[in-house]
């Protein structure tokens, strides 16, 4: 981390970047980071080409971030948060390319150490959690209520509110840090769990009425196309539906079926102890991890559940 | 807390008890002090005069709970738990009478101190982590993964998994180390949070369809005593569902009414953030917290809701 630090605290202009589809921790990393920088005097820049989500708005308000296209930059280097490939980092060609040098930091397992300082560790809880450890490293006093509170929402929205099981001793360890110094816990709650949108309910009521149970250890939810219309529900924001099937007595894997168009069925798999989903999701060239996957099948609703059920009962 | 440690060191025979309607901290806590006196080589009995809850059997299957009149006791002390009332403690009243001296070990604000030695602590999340502090006290290598276990149940419940004010600093490093001594934290959060029963899930979904919102600031739900029945869920179950309500975007109170008998409506009340529920509770005879309260009302249930949504609104 030293030599991380170095090159930091040496470069006058520094500009943060992080993935596509940006999320708690990208977010989370990025103004925190840019809150710590900004007090050592630093030219900071955070570029995310993307549309930033409503509810981390608390976070982004205080600080500007740009699009590629804003800004011209020159002798800058460029920090690489939450990203585990060049190639999905969210800003322009060009902005990559003409870094003095790209720094990267990240805690998912298949990052490819592509920066010219790598700072990756898989077995973080977070970004956040490392980016908490290098604001320490450089100076403790640089953590303040408004860094603690964007490194507080990476912390929770990347383990599940500590229910995963990246949630490790230091996660706590940090947590009860930031709540020492003052963070308001219990606003960042409110704007990360308790701000549903309320059609995103109503649409959850409704399709948990399609919940089935099949040899008492496979529970399936589906999403028609219609529904989400109904409902004005967008396709990415009903992922979690499929917590509401795995979380359920008995239950070791929960699927959930999304209706993308009528012949575009995008899968879900969750399970609890024991069945990797990520081999079931290979099976129809998806993948993911051993407890959580996907894939996507070219088949009609009924047609995909039939075979995604037959395949997945081999599991159980 | 010495003269306590020294009050149990100096007792042979010692008798835990908790509240009515246990719940994951009186469990977890009374489980957690068993193991760690039977380490001391202590006789030792937990009695608990009710039901005990099928999802925390995975802390209860390891030692024996008995009912007042299973034992005959003699010189024996009376430690109670997470209990703010002699009154409710879940034992008979002989046992409560003949007791040579009771240790009061709870964080109700309520918490009358009954005992003749009393470690009431307001402030602390759970009687779980104030039964954490007692055995580190004794000597911390007693805590053990089956004691951790228990402990690490009855600080996510009464947190709600860390979401709650009440979880603190303490708490968090308390978490922090129970995890480095080995607890199977992702099996608690099985056994807590991914075991609900189905036809909770499915009268949800149901419920949901009730959901409407008033003023833009608050939200309720009913549950007809038709639908529980239909369902098979008991009347205890379903007092989460508030939470469906309250959670919304935009929202400050959630409301839950619930047709207990015809005439007979509980109403469930939560807050987000600046609304005294405990106040428009009390309008009805009711009671409870700033953010969470409760009242039943001897009406029908349409003009149970017409009295409590005209008064709620006052609020707003
Ligand atoms: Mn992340
Ligand atoms: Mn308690």
């Amino acid at each position: 981390m030293n030599n991380l630090i170095e090159k930091i605290k040496g470069s006058e202009t520094i500009v943060i970047t992080s993935h596509y589809s940006p999320d708690g921790d990208s977010i989370g990393s990025s103004t925190a980071l840019y809150h710590a920088l900004r007090s050592l005097n630093k030219e900071v820049y955070i570029i995310i080409d993307d549309v930033l989500p409503q509810n981390l708005k608390f976070l982004y308000n205080e600080v500007t971030i740009n699009k590629s296209d804003d800004i011209k930059l020159q002798n800058y280097i460029l920090v690489s948060l939450d990203c585990g490939d060049k190639s999905r980092l969210c800003c322009s060609q060009s902005i990559k390319e003409n870094a003095e040098s790209i720094i990267n930091i990240d805690h998912h397992a298949s990052n490819d150490s592509f920066g010219n300082i790598n700072y990756v560790d898989s077995k973080a809880s977070s970004t956040c959690e490392l980016i908490y450890n290098i604001i320490c490293a450089i100076d403790e006093n640089l953590i303040d209520k408004k860094i603690g509170k964007c490194l507080y929402t990476g912390l929770i929205t990347d383990t599940g509110n500590f229910m995963y099981s990246n949630a490790t001793p230091s996660s706590f360890v940090m947590a009860s840090n930031l709540i020492n110094i003052g963070i308001d816990k219990q606003n960042i709650i409110e704007n990360i769990y308790q701000s549903n949108p309320l059609n995103l309910v109503k649409l959850i009521g409704e399709v948990i009425g399609t919940l089935n149970v099949l040899e008492e250890r496979i529970a399936y939810i589906q999403v028609t196309k219609e529904i989400m219309n109904k409902y004005n529900v967008d396709f990415n924001d009903i992922d979690g539906i499929v917590n509401y099937a795995r979380d359920i007595f008995g239950v070791e894997v929960g699927i959930l079926f999304k209706e993308k168009s009528p012949n575009e069925i995008k899968v879900s798999f969750r399970s609890k102890s024991y069945v990797n989903v990520n081999e079931i999701a290979g099976k129809f060239r998806g993948g993911g991890h051993k407890r959580a996957s996907g894939c996507t099948i070219n088949m009609s609703l009924n047609d995909a559940k039939e075979v995604v059920l037959r395949e997945t009962i081999k599991y159980i």
